[in-house]
């Protein structure tokens, strides 16, 4: 049952950007700091930091390129950015960026709300962006949202999903990171869908970015690693909320699956203990509790 | 990789005893009244209404034959209930009672902490309730707790959860319910527990009873139905809290449990809004949020 079961994942860490970003606090770029600087110690390969996002669309991630400077880079992990276009991305770099992701969906409405572009409009404005990416040799992660499910237009087809995925590999994008952005999957979508994408990218190039909202994120994790699925991103705490839900979960606990993982003995190179240390800080900056499990059963949602 | 799945599942509902139990806030028996007959609309084949023990050990269920005499049955529906010994077997006898459940552990520790007899002891004493159950015609639960971690000794060997479940079934219960009380367990203890435990009792006389206290009880569940367990415990809300782990989850909640199931096209007969209404009026209650990301994302946490 669970021979294909990857030995080893990478978890990319996505809190400081996925997370903050959702949350309706606005984090001091020094807090910001200190927990970065707190998920540094946990050993995680990548690190999703910041976004160099318009700062009048994004206020809470206004300080991208002064974050990215500050942040004390370890030798073993990557601090990845967003960009959103051109403009983003020759910011990124003149901070001196190593590796980038940039982010469409596969549904045409939540394209339209959430980045203001149709879904080939955001491949035209990516081509220049990931073109600079090649030439400067900087990774590329292309994100997918809205991958099973879409606020406005409800189900998916997986057929569109493979759609954006390819245009995106065509592009020239490393990585392509699948994700369930409003939590409504179940374990058939997820098989249903990882073949057809693995077809595409192969399967050693693809992540799976699950939200917990209605609790399925773990067992939609367990259908992707027996599908052989090795990366998979999470945030710290469960950070992020679900906007279209207030007081519901967002993004899948980097807890909670580093939890899963190592007990089933699968290698991820990061601390639990130290993921939790960094969103006991995270809880003191937020003015709800953290949606993690394990976290709260170790700490006393405290 | 789904191909042993079953195409229907059998959800016991076990918030009105399991839950309500662990929960610190003294219910009114009309409060509890009013739960049950908000979970009747629900449809589910089982609830597990209360249990026949001391008052002294648990003043929650001092009211047992008054709930369960006032519980307006449901002819689709059993009412299951706990009896710790003969006297409570007698009780629940009197009362009109058509299904019991007894209740053990895989760990001495817990045993000694929790019923206050060791496993043999608690074998023994369930000897003649079962007899009387068999007797009458009434069906015969056995829980199996601590079965994957314990609170006092850590690890619990498979061969452990074997044995008390052997000697279970020697007194001739029906059905057996394996917990993991803790919350605890990861997919692959799941998967190297239920073969040996399906060699003795049959996959079909096997329910999995999982907590959620790290977030992995619906992974668990993905294992177990691929494996061909077809018999799940859950909670309305996630009720039931952590007695380790104050703030904590608690048993898995019917809401989460459900739109997996549906999700996978896994028919239960039970309605999840039906199911959702009873938590709302359950929420009211309790000093504190419930814990299914189901039921938060449903109502915004209320």
């Amino acid at each position: 049952m669970f021979e294909n079961m990857p030995r080893r994942v990478r978890v990319v860490e996505v809190g400081p950007r996925d997370g903050l970003q959702n949350e309706k606090t606005i984090i001091p770029t020094e807090a910001k700091l200190r927990f970065i600087g707190l998920l540094n110690e946990a050993g995680f390969p990548v690190i999703e930091v910041t976004s160099f996002v318009s700062p009048r669309a994004i206020p809470q991630l206004a300080d991208a390129a002064e974050v990215f400077a500050a942040v004390e880079k370890q030798p073993a992990t990557s601090y990845a950015v967003l960009v959103p276009n051109q403009r983003g991305m020759e910011r990124a770099l003149a901070a001196g960026v190593r590796e980038i992701a940039v982010f469409t969906a596969a549904s045409e409405s939540f394209a339209r709300a959430n980045i203001n572009m149709t879904i080939d409009e955001s491949i035209a404005v990516f081509r220049p962006v990931v073109e600079l990416a090649r030439q400067q040799g900087v990774r590329a992660r292309g994100y997918v949202s809205t991958a099973f499910g879409c606020p406005y237009e409800g189900a998916v087809a997986p057929r569109r999903v493979v759609e954006v995925t390819q245009k995106l590999l065509d592009l020239g994008i490393d990585e392509i990171s699948i994700g369930d952005t409003i939590g409504v999957a179940t374990p058939n979508q997820v098989a249903d869908l990882v073949p057809l994408l693995a077809e595409r990218a192969g399967i050693e190039r693809l992540a799976m970015h699950f939200h917990d909202t209605r609790g399925t994120a773990l067992a939609n994790v367990m259908t992707a690693l027996q599908l052989g699925i090795a990366i998979f991103d999470s945030a710290a705490g469960g950070a992020g909320g679900c906007p279209y839900a207030p007081g519901a979960a967002g993004n899948l606990a980097t807890e909670d699956l580093l939890y899963l993982l190592h007990g089933m003995g699968i290698a991820t190179g990061i601390n639990l203990d130290a993921v939790v240390r960094a969103s006991q800080y995270l809880a003191t900056l937020l003015s709800h509790p953290l949606t993690s499990k394990y976290f709260q059963a170790a700490t006393g949602g405290i």
